[in-house]
C-alpha cells in the first residue's frame, strides 16, 4: 500500500483520545436521557433537494453518488447531511403518525461540511443535538428547558476540567422588530451584518449596514447600540426602550426574551445571559436564538448553538415547530484533548496484563484473565512468553497498572508496576482499587473514570 | 416541505428501537473493553484509490464529491468506506509510529454499500469490529482470542433473548492446499464456487467448478467432499486425510485449524466448529476465516465474519498482519427488533412525568424534576397544565410508569399509573423500583435495563 496522506479537515483521534471522547459522549447521553430525551440516529444521506436552502445547493455540501448509478438514483441525487436538524425535520414528517408529540430527542452523530478546514472547523465532525418538536404548537417553556439541559451538560463536564460555560440568548423577533421600528426593511441584511460583529468589529459593521442593509448613519448607530446591550437579568428591556425605537414585533421579542431570561435565572442563576448581538447565520430560526461560550476559550466561537424554528417541518397545513441546540463536540474536544489538556490515564481499557510463563501455560493465563473479566475487571493476556521484565514493559508502555503472574488454578501473584509491590492473590476474588478499574480522564481537574460502570 | 419518500436500503429506527440498539452497542463495547480492546472511530471517507480492490473501483462504492470541487479534491476523489477493515489498515500505516503493537481495537460505526437492498442487507448499516494488528508478526493465539471475544459478545446478548450463536471456522491455506493437491491451480475460482454452496447447492457448484475453476469430475467431487466436512473437535483432520489429497500447504492449514479448534474447545466448549465449506468472498484473507450463525436464523447468513489477513497493511517492507471480526449489528437487529421481538419497555427514557397544576406553578414542577434527576432518576415535566387525567394519558402513551404531583417544596404525591397506587413522597429521597429506573429491553427472555448504570 502506498504511503498514506492525511486528509485535511478529517481529524481522527488515537484510541487514548477516543477514550476521552467516548466518556464525554456518555456524559452527554446520560444528561439528555435524565431529562427525558429519547435517542435517535438518522441515516447519513439525504436527498440533495432536502439539503438545499431556498432552492439552492450550498457549495459546502458533499454529494454522494455511485459510479454506476441507476436511473432512480440519478433522478434523486443524495448528499451527506451538514447538520442534524434537517434530518430531524425530515424524520418527523416521515414518521409523524408513529411519534408522540411534543417529541423530545437527542442525536449524537457526525456531520459533513466542505468548509475550508481551520482551527476548530472540520469537514467531518461530531455534533450532539437536542430538540423538542411540537405538533401544530410548541409551548414557550421548552425554550428555557433546552437551554438549561445544555447548561446541565456543560456542568456535568466540569469535573473533567472544563471551564464554565455561559449560554447567550437573543430573539430574532426582537432584532427584526427593532430594525423595522428603526425603518430598516432588509432584515436578513441587518442580521448578516450584525453576525459579523465579533469578526470585523463595529466600524466595519457600520459600513456594512450602510452598504448592504440600506441603513443611514442614525439607523446603523441604533443597530450597533442594540447589539452592544447585554444583561444577566431582564435589565436589557430598559436599555432597549431607552433607544427610543418602537414596533409591535419588538415588544413581542422583548417580552419573550425577558420571560426566558427570568425563568432561566430562577432555575439556574448565572447560566444564561441576554446578549443582543447574537444573530445566528441559519435562516430557519424564527424566535429565540442561542450561542454558548466557554470561559477562556471565547476565540473558539460558540460551542453550542441553536434556536426556535417554527416552519422547518410541515406536512401540508400541519406544521411541526421546534426548538433545539447543537453542541459541537469535535470543536469542543479539539480544544480540550491533548498533552496539556484532557487525556486518558492509560491508552487501553485493560487494568491487568496477565503474564505468560511459556506458551504451554497460556491456557492458565487465559483462565485467570477470564476469571477477572467475569467480575468486570478488564484484562488482557501477554502477547508472548517473553522475559517477565519485557512483559512488564508491555504493560508500562500502555499504562496498564497491574501485571498478574498465574500460579496454580486461579491463584497467582499480582504486581502494581507503579509501586513495585507484589503479593499473592486469587483471580476469582482479587479487585483492583476502584480508581484503577477503568481508564480515567485526567489532565483537567479531579479525574473521572472513563469506562462504563 | 414536500411529502417525504423513504430511501430504500437506509433503515432508521424509531427512538424506542434505538434504545434497544444503544443497549446492544453498550453490551458490545463493554465486552470488547473487558478484553482490552481500545476504541477507535475513523472518518467516513477514504480516498477512492484506497477503496479500490485490485485497482478496480467496485460498483457498490458510494463516491463523495462537491458541486464546486477544488483541484486538489478532483485529483484525490473520495468515497464512503464499505467496511471498517480498510480504514483500520490505513489508520495503522498512518499512525504506526504512535501506536503500540500488537494493537487491539474495536470500532462500531456505519458503513455504506450500494448493494440492492433486501432482507438483512442495507446500503447504510452499523458494523461492530474487533481486530488485532501486529508489527511484522502476529502470534497465532490471537486467532483464537478474537473468535472467543465474539462468542462472549453473543453470550452477553443472550439474556436479551438472543438465540445461541456458533462460530464456524475454516482456513484459506487448507482449501488452497487441498485444491492444489487435487491438481487445481485457479484457487480464487475454487473459492468463489464453494462460496455459493449454501445459495445454489452442490449440483450447481459442481457445474461451476467444471466451468470456471477448470476442474474435472473427480476434482469437483473432491472439492465438494471437502466442503461437506465439519466437526466440533479436530476430527475433521482425519476426514480430510481420508480423501487422499496431499500438499504441504494443506498440512499447514489442517494443523493451524486443528490448533484453533482445540484451543477454543478448551476455553469455551461448543462455541467454535470447523466447517470446511466456509470460504469468505473477501480476497484479503490469508489464513483462518470465520462466519457466525445464529441458531434458528441460519437463513440470515453470517452475522459476524472475519479472518486473518497478512498483507492488508504495509509501509515499505514493514508489514502489519492482522486478524479480526466484523459483527453486522444492523443485520442482527433487523431480525431481532420488532413487535414480536426485542423492544424497549417504554418509548422514552423518563421514569417519571412531573405533572403541572397550572403554568404559574411550573417552577415547582421543574424543581421536583431537577431533584429527581440530581439523584439519577430520569424525569420530564408535563408539556402543559391540562387536566390530570390528560397528563396521566401523556405518561401512559409513552410508557412512563410514574406521575409526580408536586406539593409544597419537594414534597408531593407519586402515582404508579399501572397499579393506580398513589402515596406521599419527597422528590429529594423517593426512588422508583430499580427495574423501573431506565427503560428495559423486553420481548425476548428476561428483561434488561437499557440505560447506563
Amino acid at each position: 500500500m502506498s504511503k498514506p496522506a492525511r486528509l485535511s479537515g478529517f481529524p481522527e483521534w488515537l484510541p487514548a483520545e477516543r477514550l476521552v471522547e467516548n466518556h464525554v459522549i456518555d456524559i452527554l447521553r446520560r444528561t439528555f436521557e435524565l431529562h427525558g430525551y429519547a435517542p435517535l440516529h438518522t441515516r447519513a444521506v439525504e436527498p440533495l433537494s432536502r439539503l438545499a436552502k431556498n432552492g439552492e445547493i450550498d457549495k459546502e455540501i458533499f454529494t454522494v453518488g455511485r459510479l454506476s448509478a441507476g436511473e432512480a438514483e440519478s433522478k434523486n441525487p443524495l448528499g451527506l447531511h451538514f447538520d442534524l436538524t434537517v434530518p430531524l425535520a425530515r424524520f418527523v414528517t416521515e414518521n409523524a403518525g408513529r411519534l408522540d408529540f411534543p417529541f423530545k430527542r437527542y442525536q449524537i452523530q457526525p456531520v459533513w461540511r466542505g468548509e475550508r478546514p481551520q482551527d476548530g472547523r472540520f469537514r467531518e465532525f461530531i455534533q450532539a443535538d437536542i430538540d423538542v418538536i411540537g405538533d401544530g404548537a410548541l409551548p414557550e417553556h421548552y425554550e428555557t428547558e433546552v437551554a438549561l439541559v445544555i447548561a446541565k451538560a456543560f456542568e456535568a463536564l466540569r469535573p473533567l476540567g472544563l471551564p464554565p460555560a455561559t449560554i447567550l440568548v437573543n430573539n430574532r423577533r426582537l432584532i427584526e422588530g427593532f430594525a423595522r421600528g428603526a425603518g430598516l426593511e432588509d432584515v436578513p441584511a441587518v442580521l448578516r451584518s450584525l453576525d459579523k460583529l465579533d469578526k470585523i468589529g463595529p466600524d466595519r459593521v457600520h459600513e456594512l449596514l450602510l452598504a448592504e442593509a440600506g441603513a443611514d448613519d442614525r439607523q446603523a448607530r441604533l443597530c450597533l447600540a442594540l447589539a452592544a446591550i447585554e444583561s444577566e437579568d431582564d435589565g436589557f428591556v430598559e436599555q432597549v426602550r431607552a433607544l427610543g425605537v418602537s414596533h409591535p414585533m419588538l415588544d413581542e421579542g422583548l417580552e419573550q426574551l425577558a420571560r426566558l431570561v427570568r425563568a432561566a435565572a430562577e432555575r439556574a442563576p448565572g447560566t444564561v445571559r441576554a446578549q443582543l448581538k447574537i444573530a445566528r447565520g441559519l435562516d430557519y430560526y424564527t424566535g429565540t436564538v442561542y450561542e454558548t461560550v466557554l470561559h477562556g476559550h471565547e476565540d473558539l466561537g460558540s460551542v453550542a448553538s441553536g434556536g426556535r424554528y417554527d416552519s422547518l417541518a410541515s406536512l401540508g397545513s400541519r406544521t411541526f415547530p421546534g426548538v433545539g441546540f447543537s453542541l459541537g463536540l469535535s470543536r469542543l474536544l479539539s480544544r480540550l484533548i491533548g498533552p496539556e489538556g484532557l487525556r486518558a490515564s492509560r491508552k487501553v481499557p485493560a487494568a491487568v496484563l496477565v503474564a505468560v510463563t511459556d506458551e504451554e501455560s497460556r491456557p492458565a493465563a487465559d483462565r485467570a484473565a477470564d476469571a477477572l473479566r467475569a467480575r468486570g475487571i478488564p484484562a488482557e493476556v501477554s502477547p508472548d512468553a517473553a522475559k517477565f521484565g519485557k512483559q512488564i514493559k508491555y504493560a508500562d508502555r500502555r499504562g496498564i497498572p497491574f501485571v498478574w503472574f498465574p500460579g496454580t488454578g486461579l491463584a497467582g501473584e499480582v504486581k502494581d508496576i507503579r509501586s513495585g509491590e507484589q503479593s499473592g492473590a486469587d483471580a476469582g476474588s482479587w479487585e483492583p482499587p476502584a480508581e484503577d478499574l477503568w481508564p480515567r480522564v485526567v489532565g483537567g481537574a479531579p479525574s473521572h473514570p472513563v469506562g462504563r460502570q
